[in-house]
């Protein structure tokens, strides 16, 4: 039974301040992602820069692959990568491919679950090395009203990540049994005034609920 | 009545070969598609050289919007951009973003129906502004049987376009009343040995395809 773990989301920044805030926060972080706004506005050089800038992290290319999936994984893992994401709508053929390719590298796949249906859900599951995100996306959380709640996993026997408009507070509202693999935590660390300390409450408040579930598990 | 438009679709290639690719086939190319998989190694500098390089062309970018909607469509618009995709998969309040953004710009939307399910289609079918583009994706032509066709064009009234693994032969297949607004063409161009007499046949064929419609029309 691992400790949950955190991943720093880092979307709508230069590639500059992407290393600046990670420097500051990394003391508690597990995961680097290298988010997709940073992928689609300056490349795969993105993921270079930080893998120099951080040689010994975890680092996650959320490339979001859709489709192209041989080249897409391919250009992350020999960036530098160590985990790449392919969006769980995606056809399941570009899927396999993605955890194909993963495996040929030795590394990991995150199927990021924004928008699919049941029917994808069940599928989804199947693949049980993956880690399945449960991601409530930038625009439902800005235009609609939906909460992240995710009540699907909790007789799940994937690992799973979850995503979007995380806070210390949505962490310490976490059931037990619900607890991910990751949680991705992007705006409440990098946007907070006081990046070390938001990151460090973040992390506490995840410690907390890891020996929760080691207790529950002993 | 418009004529059929010819979409280039540029993938897998640098940046500089793309350059020299359209230079070569321009005379026989009415949208130039900056590919997806360009934007995501190169980033969004790849619109912005090409629009550099060709000031009086249409130019799409392929760059599959599935959440941040408003950040990735101004980033595309700003650097050059006439139209931009967004996946029809995508959270409704995503596409509504785009084409808000769009019409903003006064620029256009493409929504991908890649991995679309027909209930999504169906409300897809309601934009009548965006252009629906059926889509067989690299990783289905790569790695499936399944062939492009698209029988659940022939009652709608919506503007559209088709993509993947078109050639000169699919085209002429097409029956009048399915033809699209906009042909979009990759590897048949792009790794053609003779790329200008390639696309030559391909608007060939197109503007054949053209005429049998303004001729049923008139």
């Amino acid at each position: 039974m691992n400790l949950l773990k955190i991943q720093l989301a880092l979307d709508r920044l230069t590639i500059k301040q992407a290393i600046n805030i990670t420097e500051e926060v990394q003391e508690y972080i597990d995961i680097i992602e290298v988010g997709t706004s940073l992928i689609k506005e300056f490349g795969i050089n993105s993921v270079k820069e930080m893998r120099k800038s951080f040689p010994n992290k975890i680092i996650l290319a959320d490339i979001k692959t859709i489709d192209n999936a041989s080249y897409e994984f391919e250009m992350c893992f020999n960036a530098g990568a160590d985990m790449a994401t392919v969006m769980g709508v995606a056809p399941r053929v570009s899927i396999e491919k993605c955890i194909e390719i993963a495996k040929s590298f030795k590394k990991e796949v995150m199927i990021d679950l924004l928008n699919v249906s049941r029917e994808q859900l069940e599928q989804l599951k199947l693949y049980k090395n993956a880690i399945l995100c449960w991601h409530l996306s930038k625009d439902m959380q800005e235009y609609s009203t939906e909460k992240n709640e995710f009540k699907s996993y909790r007789d799940s026997k994937n690992r799973f990540a979850m995503a979007g408009g995380i806070t210390v507070e949505s962490i310490n509202k976490l059931y037990n049994e619900e607890t991910p693999e990751i949680i991705i935590v992007g705006s409440s660390i990098t946007k907070a005034e006081n990046k070390y300390l938001a990151a460090k409450e973040i992390k506490a408040a995840a410690l907390k609920l890891s020996i929760e579930r080691v207790n529950n598990y002993v």
